[in-house]
């Protein structure tokens, strides 16, 4: 669409996008994100129009062929070259292939399709070969890690912040589990999301005007069409897919990218230098900072948040792609060539995540020590807890009294509570177990150790891994 | 949380937000929209805790039974006034419920229970309720309505329109039926959303601290305490439930929003001057225009779009509560509280769509005009796929010199076609169908009308109207 | 432009909206941001064109005097009544106004006029006045407060954080002074927005088609009448005011709202128990939390971030509704109502965070007792760069290696420096203060004291407070 | 930062990210936009730095020299494979810059400055000279384009349309003034806003820390260094430059491309089948749809709105990157890279506006067709404004009821107004222009000619074109 006397090749330096000289993604996922792969997916579909049109009779099998191994051939190119004349994207990948055909193949290249019937299958198809392929592989890399990190630290005593304030005990492990859990549910998400990515094969308003023409049942052949991709159609298109299968997968997502973002914040605080509690790895060459060589920040944590504030926000382009005025107006061209960046970024984070997560430093010392600075505050719930058990018609109120006092006299808590002659009677009730929490508030840790397990268990069976 | 000397009895017009003043919802959806029910459903779970409290043998059934009764008298202008004074809204709730039971009933309000499981869980609840009683019935109507529409115009001829161009011949059936699909689509996600929102009854931090010190196997109870409420728990909780049921529930009303936002675009747009397909009903006291008396402007679907544009953005809001430190963060709080306007602006627009959909003005007339305007133009497409299908090899660029000439020379296009004596070989082979689409390219409407029906029936069927 | 049969009187918690219920304004700021101050100020604006048009000589002096009593009587709850027939507001507000005059009078209300000349420039007015009346003195009173906060801390020593590790010394002082400048800079950024808000008499479609019918020279009766209210045209309109006015506005607010939400921040974090620099006041009838009664967490700040996270998206719908077809299309006229509420939310959180921050408890032997942490630390960068500047070739790297080595042996850096063979001939050149700074650590503030005074001192002279 | 073992050089099509294949600046855009500028303009700092101590006499003359001429050979190349060992890319160019220098110059390179003092003062000086030698070139450009087209087309008749129904009659150059008047403004805008942009040299927190350490007055140094670059420092800095400056940048940048988007969206909406007053250049080799050949679309007015909507939610990271941690977290370094990706989008468009816009084919006859459809309902407003101005006291109702009337019985307004007898007495008043309009509505245009060329002449003027 776009004329561009830009040489072809160039260095990555030349690149705008970070994506294209600092994030990129390497392997596989390099070549399916690519600007080569929107082409190579829309040959696919092109050879496939015209397998079906073979095994509907239109086509011979001889020409669908020539077709077939012609689509193999055409690179982008030839493409983008044919199209600095056509100006049409889709009528240059065409003329490209007609070019390696003979004379009686060629009525049969794209016959009784639209450029979106390829264009928007393609994509499909390759948002979700890249999922299935690419992504997911890694996301239940990362899960794993997250599983083994769970449960090497289940019984890892650690404070539980709310609000950045200290509350009670819980395990590094439980904390963890958290993740383990939204993350395995975003993957359930992406994974079904991705299976719900369709294809279309309806012609230039979605009527199958085209294609009646030349079939009997262009519906049914829509759907054969679309089978030999392995795709199911959109329930209903114009020029284009239903937009929500799409938005679906997108929130799936962002959501995914959320959770990570918000485990690099959780990190990034636990790292600060007052806290401690853990530390990215650091190698001895690297530089902290260019003036202070003590530094050890946790820049690879504060990289994946600021991938996110630059992914999350494109979330609003898919949902104003949703709206196309009647069979389609074409404002959501230019804009859905953006997915795949989002994607990269997504990738980038998740592997970045995965791989200074697997490295993670932790100070379960520290996370003791941590404990013990408001051991003594801690206590206050479960007194309030186990006097309100016992009967005490305002314990709340009254513990919450004690510890203002104890704030004053500095006398512990326990210690006020124990010779408080008002609560003798609840005192006595006590049981073994609510005496030892008193005594040691470190073993109030509730079912932290359980529900880590359980978590785990879960989601290693939901994701058979 | 807030402490406001403001009265509590005001005028609709001091309000400040258009919700409150203008786009208001009314009965069922009022009531359960309002602040006033946030604090009615903090205190169905309330009573719930004790509940189950009870069942477990921690509470006698009659101080379950006191603070079950109490629940139902507590006022929200009761727990507004006491929060002036505790600066904590659950507390203030806790403390106006045991104002109404006797003393040996008091120790167990709101036992093991922190501040989140009550509001999350009852936040849960409301949103399902709100969605099942309310907003799934309207929805549902508005499909309906959609179906009939669609139905009832499954024959009336319309011109397609991509980039805003003309295409080829639908019927508007059809291309009603596209929202009866991606409507459908989207009143299935909100259900199925809605059905996954959780509660959570996991204590402070989410480790069950304090209900492990008085009930055995906290993580039974909580699912057992919810079920009363008929709500799952969240797979793992911190303070808070995973946000994410959250997002893909506002995922999925936002990108449903979305979908009625198109509509009413297309419907502005189709109702344009020099279009004039359709119109909004239009009663005879209304006035078009302050100065311009014979106006009819579509400003209904102009307000639907427009309150899309003030909800959709709200995404962001949702995306950003992700995000909370350690075992949470208070930043989602008052955020959150904007969930039920947003609610409330979708119903609106819903209602809105349905009564002016139901009321719609199709003038057949002048789609039927709109379509003989480009007549002559429309065959260029089935021609040269005609042409295609019987073995020419270069059909697409030999029609459009000939749709070049037509422009040129004024001579419509089949004449061309039909006198050119490069093409006569081809003309031969035509069918008596393809004949007759050439003759009259009003019928070359593809599959519109079996697209159309299949598509009602499907949604229909799916969604059990 | 709604029909709505809910009473107009009800209670508080029968609102929505958070702002209606929670967050509400008081005062003058209840009263302009309040749907009646829409209807009060359009009838201001309805005034001055009859007065306007009376000084033109096209309407007699008395006409215009009754309606501009008129205009002071009209309520909105007759407007509104009124609307359910019309459907059409300013027609409405019109018929009422003529309803309260004389027959000779009644041609000469609204004469010329469209409803968006009297709409638009009814807010513009309305938010001038808002902003110039209550916003701004609310700004200079928070900018008042940091400035006095600033320079009381000037010289108290705090560790600067970067990637939240401890950098180097500054003082508290000088980090508040960040927001001196930050919110001097947005408080300048409003004033200048506002007072470009512009006004509009240019008819249903711009080009003044009615008013010159009527009137000779309508560009030049645009600016007298505008003149009335304190306002200037536009300088193109079409049936609206050019957007970017509005946009420029808005942008100024919200990254108003931007700063105070990173202060939230830095605040909530210094309050984290580990660091515990500063605190939230908390009064002694208040609940920290429900179940944790030792807990202090910074719900005023949490709250401000929260109310920043619902507020800023907004500025998407903004952008949003600069797009108007032709011109003027609806669909920005429900959307733009939302404005009032997130003014209502930056002021609410402006006062708050004055309301905390005038009380912040600012603990400074905590904050001395931070610095000593890594007092030893500190003293990296210092090294270097004197090491450097006395020729070193490589001190950055010589530094980091010793850096590793004190880590490892814990020998104090310094006194590996002065021990250091290879270094001997550069510690020599030390300057006098330059060893008192590596002795004492806390002395490497740089220029944090000056700066600050210049901040303040800036800032209060460029606001005239 | 990013390790990435990808070939330096590959295709174009193997990029990921549309701005790197597709939408490509070229030329001095090419050039600034790309990372190697992001590296130039770093050694342009360094160097400038250099220059400024041995001005303050810290650094031989001829060190600094030395450096000066370094950093016009460092590549990007070598900087990032550097950085590949020390994982910091500030650090990495020193490194590289000290390679090329002698011993004694060695320790002058970055000398009392931190990375981000580089980095941030390199990006707004870049940003700064992008717009300055590139992006307001193209946009005046864009500006003079409308200018001509509002001043060709300042008679040329057309009908206004609100609500996309037709209003009543203005000038098409009228209406394009809209968007000299919108773009001139934005254009200022963004003159101010990139004049505002500013560097820093505080050091590692902003109180000049390490500078202090070797130079007297750090403050008046950073001034005198960065004067060098022709940049003021920011009013105050942390580690970053007050990030408002920016934010202020991308408003009039993004609201900007709003303007923009607008004027493509009325351009294809009056490119519609229907409507048809414009339309875009067509050269004969071009394909308008690969099935339909008749079809002329606005693809490049859809493809400006497609860019503005990957654009401008962009927004959103910029207001998040508003907030950082203290002295500042690096969570907005990755995302802040994407900035020049907008600028790239925004340049394409602006440039592709200016190109189709300069081409447009102006159907003045269609345009006058489409005045005529409605000419009768036009008159409405005139008549009622004229009866109302010669004392009519209820004349908006009464002509509503003749023109409800003169839709049923078909007689024309005009008629039904002059035979009607009530009205004879209001009739005999009218002025003869008044007459005249009313038999020929065509001529009520108000000021349409006056204001275009008013707005022309202004924009002219205020910014030299």
């Amino acid at each position: 669409m776009a004329k561009n006397n830009k040489n072809n090749n160039f260095g990555r330096f030349e690149n705008i996008n970070p994506v294209d000289y600092r994030y990129q993604p390497e392997g596989r996922a390099a070549e399916l994100l690519s600007e080569k792969a929107r082409i190579i997916y829309q040959l696919k579909v092109e050879a496939a129009l015209a397998q079906a049109l073979a095994k509907h009779g239109v086509c011979p099998r001889r020409a669908a062929a020539e077709i077939g191994e012609a689509c193999k051939k055409v690179t982008p190119q030839e493409v983008y070259a044919e199209e600095e004349i056509t100006q049409h994207d889709i009528r240059s990948l065409v003329n490209c292939i007609r070019r390696k055909i003979s004379d009686s193949a060629k009525p049969y290249v794209h016959l009784g399709a639209t450029s979106e019937d390829i264009k928007q299958t393609a994509e499909s198809l390759r948002l979700r070969q890249f999922t299935q392929e690419v992504l997911v592989p890694e996301l239940l890399q990362l899960e794993k890690t997250l599983i083994t990190l769970s449960l090497k630290h289940k019984n890892t005593l650690q404070i539980a912040r709310t609000h950045g304030q200290h509350a009670v005990p819980i395990t590094f492990g439980f904390a963890m589990s958290e993740y383990v859990s939204r993350f395995g549910n975003r993957i359930s998400g992406i994974k079904q999301a991705a299976s719900q990515l369709r294809g279309q094969l309806s012609g230039a308003v979605g009527a199958y005007n085209a294609m009646s023409i030349i079939i009997k049942d262009p519906i049914a052949f829509e759907a054969d069409a679309l089978a030999i991709l392995g795709l199911n159609p959109s329930t209903h298109s114009t020029q284009i897919i239903e937009p929500e299968y799409g938005v679906d997968f997108a929130n799936s997502v962002i959501s995914a990218f959320g959770v990570i973002a918000n485990l690099a914040d959780d990190l990034r605080h636990l790292q600060r230098s007052e806290i401690a509690e853990v530390a990215e790895k650091f190698s001895s060459a690297q530089v902290g900072s260019s003036t202070m060589p003590h530094k050890r920040n946790p820049w690879h944590f504060e990289n994946i948040k600021s991938l996110y504030k630059a992914s999350m926000p494109r979330m609003i382009t898919v949902y104003l792609d949703q709206i196309s005025e009647h069979q389609r107006d074409l404002t959501n061209s230019a804009s859905s060539r953006f997915t795949m960046e989002v994607l990269a970024l997504f990738l980038f984070a998740v592997k970045r995540m995965n791989k200074y997560i697997s490295a993670l430093v932790v100070d379960e010392e520290h996370m003791k020590k941590n404990i013990d600075a408001n051991k003594e505050m801690i206590i206050a719930e479960p007194l309030y807890l186990i006097l309100a058990s016992h009967g005490h018609p305002d314990a709340h109120e009254y513990i919450k009294q004690l510890t203002l006092e104890s704030q004053k006299t500095g006398k512990p808590l326990r210690e006020l509570v124990f010779s408080d002659k008002k609560l003798a009677s609840y005192v006595k009730k006590f049981s073994k177990e609510q005496e030892e929490i008193i005594r040691d508030p470190a073993k109030y840790t509730g079912a932290s150790v359980q529900k880590a397990e359980q978590v785990c268990a879960y989601w290693s069976k939901e994701l058979g891994i």
